[in-house]
């Protein structure tokens, strides 16, 4: 399946090592990773997924391919800017997110509007904002927000 | 100036008394509505709006004009579905929320992440999320989110 | 009516002249015009359509308002780059094209496409080109440009 | 590299084979196929990439994944309708247009826009247009527009 993984550009190191497991994670489980294609956290997931010969969709905000991480199998640009968090979201049939600022809010309030199973590492609580986010699934470790979301889609 | 105003299609009685009060009070001042063109909160604000003959922008998610609401002066076609949600912020120099669920969610983080100051009014407390949210204020009527988006904009 | 002029950002003295007679005529027959926003024909065709105190509508390609050219009454940022070229034709019912090179091909591609009535003023013959372009003509002054939309919208 | 293949969803039985060789003389050369996704040239220049092992990305218009055809390795869902033809040029190093209409007349005059090298087959004509158009070059053989974008990229 296709799992967006969100999460900010500037990541501590807790974060980063989170988000290269859960890349190793998905990879070995046979995901794709779609994520915003730069650092941080876009970085660690894709390195993480490519050392499992995983495969990684970049969906870039500028207009060039190269300006992605080097872990990026498929980058994609858009020339959109900002407006394409909305397709990160989009182009992954669920989503799991890391840490991160206002983008990814921007994209966990998407997540929530286009129906799609999340599960949150120490993300913004979401729940706690009176959404209907029964979709929602705060997690403690990589291996339980892949499990969260590969249950909700079965 | 122009004000982005954002709230979803669903609204209570009482969040849409308190939009079409903030569409007056944006007008009398001289500002232009900035929502995304649709019921709810952003009909509302366009009604109040009109009735002091205030200009209102609609930024709407589908490709045609007509399916805005009826008190929007500029309607504007995307067909670019919820990623529209990016523009709607991009195009007003302030932002007010009212009430909302995941769309006005994904509007507020925008919001934060193009540095807009923003007032909210019965919406998501982003500010308990731990974002760096020095531009949001929690307010308590449509008057006092107006005086706070001058008052940031000035 | 809301008709959008399309054309390049340079453009000779002949047609910035066409332009800006398109603009003074469009305004006075109570239509708004939607363009790029940027110079050349847009900003003639604006200048003209103030100067009959019409609307002049600017989709813009980048993400500051500020950018358009003097005579928009909305300018509206996408920061879409040339993907929004699409958007200045879908939000105008008609079409007038004045010279113009690649940019102005694309969104007369874009109207065959939309199935938007076209007057071409000095453009590409997308006629020769074997499209099917039964509302496409071809005129030869601002006035029959505006003509042949009205009485395609009629 | 990355070659983006324009041309219609509808396309007679001599466009198909040609979109068909073009897609597997592509791959066997190691290029992956960007499109737009759906059926005709499209379907057709996947299909034969995916015949030689090749990969395919195809740029949707729409917002789900399965509404490609079934020969893309990389489906996009965009949401942003005929907008994303900008967005299938972009996401190529080089553009071959295989006949095609009005959507594929836009996408020409964008790759006209974005600089890129351009081999047509059997398309329009836009060398007649008096565009600067020195990166066009009409072919008679997907052979031949192969051999064109590889030298204009070298």
């Amino acid at each position: 399946m296709r799992i967006s993984v969100i999460g900010g550009s500037r990541v501590d190191s807790e974060g980063y090592e989170s988000a290269h497991e859960l890349g190793r994670l998905l990879a070995e489980r046979g995901h794709t990773v779609v994520c915003g294609g730069y650092g941080g956290v876009m970085e660690a997931v894709c390195r993480g997924a490519r050392e499992a010969d995983g495969e990684t969709i970049g969906i870039l905000g500028g207009e060039t391919l190269s300006e992605g991480n080097e872990y990026l199998t498929t980058p994609i640009a858009t020339d959109m800017g900002d407006a394409r968090n909305a397709l990160v979201v989009l182009n992954g049939e669920a989503c799991i997110a890391v840490e991160g600022a206002a983008g990814t809010l921007s994209e966990l309030a998407m997540a929530v509007l286009y129906d799609r199973p999340v599960a949150g590492l120490e993300t913004h609580d979401i729940g706690s904002l009176g959404l209907e986010t029964a979709r929602f699934q705060a997690v403690e470790s990589p291996l339980a927000a892949v499990d969260h979301v590969e249950a909700a889609l079965r």
